[in-house]
């Protein structure tokens, strides 16, 4: 049967097989309050890993793993050429749920199971990738496994990097039997299936996001220095008050992200006050800085905005303000044509469906710089990750698979 | 000879006495930074008394030492009769300075000694105070032994208090032998010359304070909860963000400082941001508020504008605020005659003057519930006090000597 998408009855993936799937991995590392810990490179990764590529051999596909310990699920097509993958990881943070990655990952396997019940072979093979530590939570840096493939950082670098009680993470893949020799494929397209992570197709009733790109993010470490003084026998005009000059910074964030477009976000996560007394004026505020945009102009923009604000605050308040940028990661845009495609699929499968940007890195960032790349997402419960109670709903995840197994078929073509 | 100021000639005290007074009392307890750290009801503090109640021996006074081990120097007058008083504190904070404390104490002395020297016999005696424990760092509460003195702590609470060490106020009495059993006598009138603690005076040029009273304090501990989400993946709009909102509310704190009169002040001194992570978005901040003012009205006014300013914060962020109230010290006005007495005299003596208010708790605050009380402040460096660096200038201390031994004359009239 050829995989021609116009003629096809319009197959959907088994939403029950694939919720049981998610179930059954994060049954390894279940946490008290229902979540998974299942750090990289851990036994327990291990067997989440060794439960997966079983299901993957049992689809049919042969396993090959790199020396950074990626997983490649190759199910063979009718030519020998380049594969459409799909993938995401298993790895969760410290206290995680049971979607983030994993989702992504399965959804891979369902749609090849759904396609062996359908007895369909594509013409380009499809391939399904479980990428190494993208947590970072036990090894940094973040998303080790696609860096390295997308050659962002060296494997040399990364196998040497070390948890917190000394364990390489070269030692580590080899003690759970994930160091490999192989080569990794080279893709002809990849897509990535993932949770929001965010709280907007939710807000907006939205089944399934087309992810138009990743934001670029910048990210600074700000320090205050104004005057520690008594509270009481300082008039407030003779103050040089660092926590005052640093909420009105923190305002400023929120101005320069409100009025700059291209998904512009401003954050202020981190403070620390100086010498943090009742009584004491603050002399000194330490607080960081996290600007994320679709557009590198904009975000440039954004920064300089920032600048300006800085130092009209320091002039007024009689205080030096200094900023460091920590972390530049640029904006990363995904295949205009797969999005366009995702967006198309998802209506034509009686989903409603929004572009979005992904405001959090993924995989699908760095495997962006080898091949076209999109990313599909579904809504999660409160928009909330990387916590135990992370939540999604059979039908949203479901929705979002049914739409990788066609996008990956039109791919496939 | 009769204590007359209007036909005396204008006697002065002598500056450099004075000022080696208060070296020879910093060498107790000196730090190798040039301060003082001389805690309270230790060997050290046991030293200082010892060396300041000999001197006052040596200028005729007659020692006693109450149960709270507040020590009271008196110097005879022609009547037996409420003595007028001067006095202060020589316990220091653990990174103290030479002045804040000791200068009141000593100044006393100096007046004693010059009146000697001049051969003066004052109407109704004088008395020299040394309060225990102002500064509180060892053991609380602050300004425990004028709080005794005044009935604002009855006596077996504060003898009960303990250190971190576990050594109660009375074992610490007793050990330094300051555990004494008289009767503490009220007053006539009491002084209290201290270094301002404060940038006024300096500022402008101004050499004696002459104090109306001590700004009344109400302290919130404020808690504003509102959801932590990921920097990246939550659109600026969808955010609780509660630092953005603590932001606004420090802004408030300044902005209804500046909106009242009567010595108003506000400061935000102390924050704890949570989880505090550079991209997560703070779901629960929490922050002091420190609101003084010279009226009591006044100063419920100013809370009552914060309470409102919280209120629409939170409805607008979608947070919840919670202000609790932890302290509230009412104003203290003091005497308008001997106020107005210190003013005058300092003109005579031919310094600049002017009145202002006390923003921190001083002995005289609870002394002045018992008696007719003023203080005299003088200036001190950059207005920096309870630190190694805290200075003062030897012609301005003994200014303000010059203006209590006046003052103090024309009260024991």
């Amino acid at each position: 049967m050829a995989a021609n998408p116009a003629t096809l009855p319009r197959l959907r993936v088994n939403a029950d097989r694939l919720w049981n799937s998610l179930m059954r991995l994060a049954a390894i590392g279940a946490t008290e309050k229902g979540g998974v810990r299942r750090l990289a490179l851990t036994d327990l990764d291990r067997q989440g890993r060794d439960l997966v590529t079983g299901w993957l051999r049992d689809a049919g596909c042969t396993i090959s793993v790199d020396a950074i310990g990626n997983v490649f699920a190759r199910r063979p097509g009718r030519r020998d050429a380049p594969p459409v993958a799909v993938g995401s990881h298993i790895d969760t943070q410290p206290s995680g749920g049971k979607f983030d990655g994993n989702y992504g990952v399965l959804a891979g396997l369902e749609v090849l199971r759904t396609l062996d019940d359908a007895g369909i072979v594509t013409e380009r093979p499809l391939t399904v990738a479980i990428w190494t530590n993208e947590e970072g939570t036990r090894f940094t840096p973040v998303m080790m496994g696609s860096g390295v493939y997308a050659g962002a950082f060296t494997l040399e670098h990364c196998l040497g990097q070390r948890d917190l009680d000394g364990v390489s993470v070269g030692d580590a893949l080899a003690a759970i039997g994930y160091d490999g020799r192989a080569t990794a494929p080279a893709f002809a397209a990849y897509f990535e299936p993932h949770i929001e992570q965010g709280p907007v197709l939710e807000r907006e009733g939205i089944v399934v996001g087309a992810v138009e790109g990743a934001l670029g993010q910048r990210w600074f470490d700000a320090v205050v220095t104004g005057q520690d003084a008594h509270a009481g026998p300082t008039p407030i005009e003779m103050r040089r008050d660092a926590l005052l000059a640093a909420a009105e910074l923190v305002l400023e964030v929120r101005r320069i992200a409100q009025a700059h477009p291209d998904y512009a976000r401003g954050t202020v996560g981190q403070m620390r006050v100086s010498p943090n007394s009742r009584n004491v004026i603050p002399g000194r505020v330490d607080f960081t800085v996290d600007f994320r945009n679709a557009r590198a102009e904009t975000l440039d923009a954004m920064c300089a905005d920032l600048q300006r604000s800085a130092a009209d605050v320091a002039r007024r308040h009689g205080v030096d303000v200094a900023l460091t940028e920590v972390v530049h990661f640029p904006p990363c845009a995904f295949d205009p044509v797969l999005v366009g495609s995702i967006e198309r699929l998802a209506a034509e499968l009686g989903h409603s469906v929004r572009r979005l940007a992904s405001g959090a890195g993924h995989d699908a960032v760095y495997v962006a710089r080898t091949c076209p790349t999109a990313m599909i997402f579904v809504p999660c419960d409160g928009g909330i990750s990387h916590n135990e109670i992370e939540n999604a709903r059979p039908e949203h995840l479901a929705a979002g698979a049914d739409v990788l197994l066609h996008a990956m078929l039109e791919a496939a073509r």
